[in-house]
């Protein structure tokens, strides 16, 4: 299997580092050989090798700030779409920065990739909450797959949970707490913090971004509930189609009145079907203290999946991080090689 | 698909159930056309078709307490091993009741059609929690497939979710609330009710059972929690060999001396490798109200699966019911049309 990495920040070097330490493990279990045939990066080059680039010796340059085009191979000069059109492989692996106004320059991408047959794993929002369908259809056309794990609670399986091990179930409503960065602010307000307090230890922490408004506003759940709406219910609209509150309105006050109450605040993302109608939202909500949601604190991913044959079932597990993001490319390879 | 279905109670009915309800989705999503061309039921009688057994027909009979033998096809005499001998199919459906002693007449039954080559699929876990490695060393060697995802919290796909989802990750340790009914009786309890009433209460509602030993001595736990240890890391001790605490022990003052330091008890099957062994154990453990874990209210099961690239991941779901156990089986038939 070799590979195309496309972007070499965080996620595309979590990615290495897990093939690294994982190799005989795939091997073994699974008879997959990853090779990484080509990295192209923006900012530390492109450089391709058809016998596979040493990962060891690109991740020690990468961390030295160093550019790629020191390893043995191809410089390859020019773009990403140059890149994919130069270098033969059997995956592309997008890890590209997300834009959730256009979902470009990824989408375009992902669409060469898929028409040169190639299989595509990536973790960017904008592509797939933006234009779902019409890369699934490419894929299916060019009889590829096109996988997405990392997109919408990072390595927490999700995406392949509903996909393979729900298979036979009618999904009937997705909700959860699909932001880290709100969450943890929440939790910490609940114990006595102030909104800018919690947010300003969110910062510290790194979990927030200077400007906060993709976090706080819940822009980075909605494309995530965007997502979940596209691929599991056929939903057709874009994420600001859909109704979206973040937390900048929820104070001292509003917390302290839940609690009262016996109820939590939580950020909840919701994709549903309403008399054949596909309807998502994110807005802050009161949860029950006893529904698994409520328990679900600091930067934690949570999602319930309402189904016809099990009822509910939850999944909880981390929804950010450099090695947690490179896992679900991971998992979208194996399932790359042990699926038909 | 042809399939064998060994028993036809609760479970069996329930997988019947879901494979009419959900035949156009099988069909149109995973080209997967399922035909049970045999039924063979202790008291129900046997009966096979190779045309296919009409299921609703089937299912009416069942209800109405009359024999299977009615249904057109042929009568097979003799036990469910002449059965699986006689009759010719791609899938035995292992439903037939559990032993946890000695995993028999069940672990015959499947040794019976691994030999002729055919997959199986039980929820049966005395036969998972005894003889897993000789019965998944059988399978291999006959190049079927031996799957049980309803073995340890009925249709929630935390088999699969290891096997399929997490496959890259090492599993260092999993513990989790692995019966419903006495995470019920301890729900209770905590309202306020005695040991005793509780044990009624779920007694009337058929969670447990008129001698609940099983339950609440935490036998049943302590069956899972093996199939877990022997299934992802290799155990191969018997389930009496680890040690296994109910919650018998367990009295008002206990529960409340735990919920004044802020925790919760609950019974926890736990697996883990320690100095390169295997160890597990079924007891009582208070556990932190900030836990996922804590937050598992009434029936309902639990497990938190300790990784290396996504730390603690979580699922929550049914742990018993007929249509959900159902559920697990048909979960493990789209394993088999879709894995390759």
């Amino acid at each position: 299997m070799r590979l195309i990495l496309l972007g070499f920040g965080t996620v595309g070097q979590g990615l290495a580092e897990l093939l690294l330490a994982k190799a005989a493990l795939l091997s073994r279990q699974y008879g997959l050989k990853p090779v990484v045939v080509g990295i192209a990066d923006m900012q530390k080059g492109s450089i391709a090798n058809p016998k596979g680039i040493n990962l060891k010796r690109a991740l020690e340059l990468a961390k030295k700030g160093k550019s790629l085009t020191a390893l043995p191979g191809r410089v390859i000069e020019g773009d990403a779409l140059a890149f994919i059109k130069a270098v033969n492989a059997d995956v592309l692996v997008e890890a590209t920065y997300t834009d959730i106004k256009t979902g470009q320059p990824a989408t375009s991408y992902i669409e060469a990739a898929l028409r040169k047959k190639m299989h595509v794993t990536t973790t960017n929002k904008g592509p797939v909450a933006l234009h779902y369908a019409r890369l699934k259809r490419l894929a299916d056309r060019n009889r590829v797959q096109f996988l997405f794990e990392g997109t919408v609670v990072s390595g927490t399986p999700l995406v392949n949970l509903i996909r393979d091990t729900l298979a036979g179930c009618e999904i009937r409503e997705i909700r959860g707490i699909l932001n880290g960065t709100t969450n943890y602010i929440l939790t910490r307000m609940e114990e006595g913090l102030g909104y800018e307090a919690a947010l300003k230890k969110a910062q510290e922490l790194g979990y927030a971004e200077a400007v906060p408004d993709a976090d706080v506003l819940g822009w980075d759940a909605l494309a995530k509930v965007t997502i979940l709406a596209n691929v599991f219910f056929g939903g057709k609209k874009k994420p600001f189609d859909y109704s979206c509150r973040g937390i900048t309105k929820i104070d001292a006050s509003a917390i302290a009145k839940a609690k009262e109450a016996g109820k939590r605040y939580k950020l909840i993302g919701r994709v549903w079907r309403q008399k054949g109608e596909v309807h998502a939202s994110v807005a802050p909500q009161q949860i029950e203290l006893s529904h698994p949601l409520a328990g679900v604190g600091g930067a934690t991913n949570a999602v319930t999946v309402s189904t016809d044959a099990l009822g509910d079932v939850t999944i909880v597990g981390p929804g950010a991080g450099r090695v947690e993001t490179g896992y679900s490319l991971l998992a979208d390879l194996i399932h790359l090689a042990t699926s038909r």
